[in-house]
């Protein structure tokens, strides 16, 4: 089991940066590309649990698009093999003074692009 | 990529029966040989963040062994290729009425087994 091969993570830095950039824009036809279209994939929101695909991309679409931009801390990207690989970030958002919020992304390398296969999001006191 | 093959789906489910033994019983040796020993691995838990092996099995230790006992609900594992899964589930305690908790593993295949990679544990209003 190699880790963090350097194209590897390369590659995933490169999806995980398109994923911040399409979320604190609301763009969610990226969100739900970079999530892999399957009913086993899984996201645990700041307040919602969605199982598959369909659930976590109708709670996209319903998303008011206020808020949306926050400060990455402690990002950590690491690639086990060369067809897997999970982030993990810390941020902070300047309405939420106090907190801080977690996301870790499970990501995997499919023919067509890696994609997300779980992510769980949370925000708790600093 | 070959998602849930049966005999990979085996293991990593005998692989999370046996962490969630180790976590209601307070097993901490279970617990950290069940985490990959790297400073790379991740735990966000219910209120903290602990980047490192060393960092989460030190909390383990100082952690109050009461309040332990869980009912799972919700259990996916999803195994991708031979050599990597996901476990998510959530969970309910009896003292947290009105709360659901959600947790959620990365697992990666080490020539020595099978160890967590990441983990996320929060809990939100049910």
């Amino acid at each position: 089991m190699d880790i963090d091969l350097p194209e590897v993570v390369a590659e995933v830095e490169a999806a995980f940066a398109r994923y911040e950039q399409a979320l604190v824009t609301n763009d969610t036809e990226t969100l739900g590309a970079l999530f892999h279209v399957d009913p086993r994939t899984i996201r645990y929101g700041i307040g919602e649990n969605l199982y598959g695909h369909a659930e976590i991309q109708a709670y996209r679409k319903a998303r008011p698009a206020v808020d949306l931009m926050r400060r990455l801390e402690g990002t950590v990207i690491t690639a086990y093999g060369r067809d897997m690989a999970v982030a993990s970030t810390l941020f902070y958002r300047a309405s939420a003074a106090g907190k801080v919020g977690r996301q870790m992304q499970t990501w995997v390398r499919f023919d067509h692009g890696w994609r997300i296969v779980a992510a769980s999001v949370s925000v708790i006191d600093a």
